[in-house]
């Protein structure tokens, strides 16, 4: 099943793909929708974030198995940094060099704590593509990874969430205004989704809508003002946004 | 002016304090407030969250001058553990050692990003009480600080948010099972309350109803199940919590 967020005149619904259309549903994480009857064509429609996340987790470390020598490690990003799917990356250019990393996201369907592996996959709505964009200097200044990984667009995610999908090994592909710059999969991640996500658990409460951005093994890729990013998941869809610049005001005295 | 969240056999409702009751308003982040009309006696009244973030922030290394040496340190708390007065902090007790800390919590009015110092005043709602519940075994693990900051009630805020406060220097105490185990004050802070304000808002959009723990000069203190952690700043109020014990599942193994 294909889940999205569209855009209406009387505000953003959650809908299930259905043929030619989108069909509305009253709760995406009903087990399963149910639909209204509304439909809006999927030709023309304007897909948003298709979570809300109340929680937004990204890894560090997670690529190789070198990599499983350390437990896994996350950081947070602030759900005000979640865009959909053509809504701009705006870069600071004060700021440093910035870089997306095309990943596989893992939306939570359900409270989450304290959960098995072997259950882990119980507890997933499905999945959908995300670009962990990171102010990548800024890390250096913040082993909190607060000032490098919070600007606005910082965490495009979209188009839709797969609800059916092998997550073990997907290819993962980024690309800068149409030209392949990264190509990689999720089977090169040190710790696969499942074993992050019921490791994260371990240490906070996850819910419905909450995404984990499961990890770059190598897709990470530099972007700057004016250009177009596209990040790529085998088996979900692509997700493209533009870059634009941060307009500073005239207080602004520099990084 | 006072505002605080109460509830309802309807539901959470913002209220300003009106004499010996709470009055309801439409929207506590309007300037001024508008009343409903509906009024709730405060005596007997239940106290929640005073608001519900999307962002919040607590502040690393922000006690004492030398802490200036530093531009300020932000580290993210999942909106998931902010909890209201007498709602209980949560505690693994496979983690490691759990601090409590007293701190003011600056309560963000309305959209910021790039303010000034001199600006800030203007974008904040006003101030709470907050606790900001700390793994501390677990800080030494992970730099991000996202494993040792966001046990389930770790973020205690409440009991109400004072709108008129001087927030340079207010007396903060902690105590636990009603003995005082730290004093302090908030002119012990590195970076004040606005500067630290003005500062993330040139890494990060905040708005209204996020909250930044503007750090903790001193105020830490040791908690554990079976404790009743209380944390108060002159001119707001008292926020008390019990401490219980996290309750692990049969497949649990240890830290």
């Amino acid at each position: 099943m294909r889940v999205a967020r569209v855009a209406t005149a009387s505000g953003p619904r959650p809908c299930v793909a259905d043929g030619a259309d989108w069909a509305v549903v009253e709760d995406a994480f009903a087990s399963p929708p149910v639909k209204t009857g509304e439909r809006i064509p999927a030709e023309g429609a304007t897909l948003l974030a298709p979570v809300e996340p109340t929680v937004v987790l990204g890894m560090l470390h997670n690529s190789g198995p070198d990599d499983r020598c350390l437990p896994p490690q996350a950081f947070q990003k602030s759900a005000r940094t979640v865009v959909g799917p053509g809504a701009p990356i705006v870069v600071d250019p004060t700021k440093g060099a910035v870089k997306g990393e095309a990943e596989l996201a893992l939306v939570v369907g359900r409270p989450a704590r304290n959960i098995s592996v072997a259950d882990a996959p119980a507890y997933v709505l499905g999945w959908t593509v995300g670009n962990d964009v990171t102010a990548s200097d800024q890390a250096a200044l913040d082993e909190t990874r607060t000032q490098a990984k919070n600007g606005d667009g910082f965490t495009p995610l979209g188009p839709w969430i797969e609800t059916d999908l092998d997550a073990l090994a997907q290819a993962l592909t980024a690309s800068v205004d149409g030209r392949v710059v990264a190509e990689s999969s999720t089977d090169g991640l040190a710790w696969n989704p499942f074993e992050v996500f019921a490791y994260l658990t371990t240490h906070l409460t996850l819910g419905p809508g909450d995404v984990v951005l499961t990890g770059a093994p190598g897709t990470a890729f530099d972007i700057a003002p004016g250009a177009v990013a596209s990040c790529a998941v085998a088996g979900v869809g692509e997700l493209t946004n533009p870059v634009h610049a941060l307009e500073l005001p005239d207080h602004h005295e520099g990084a």
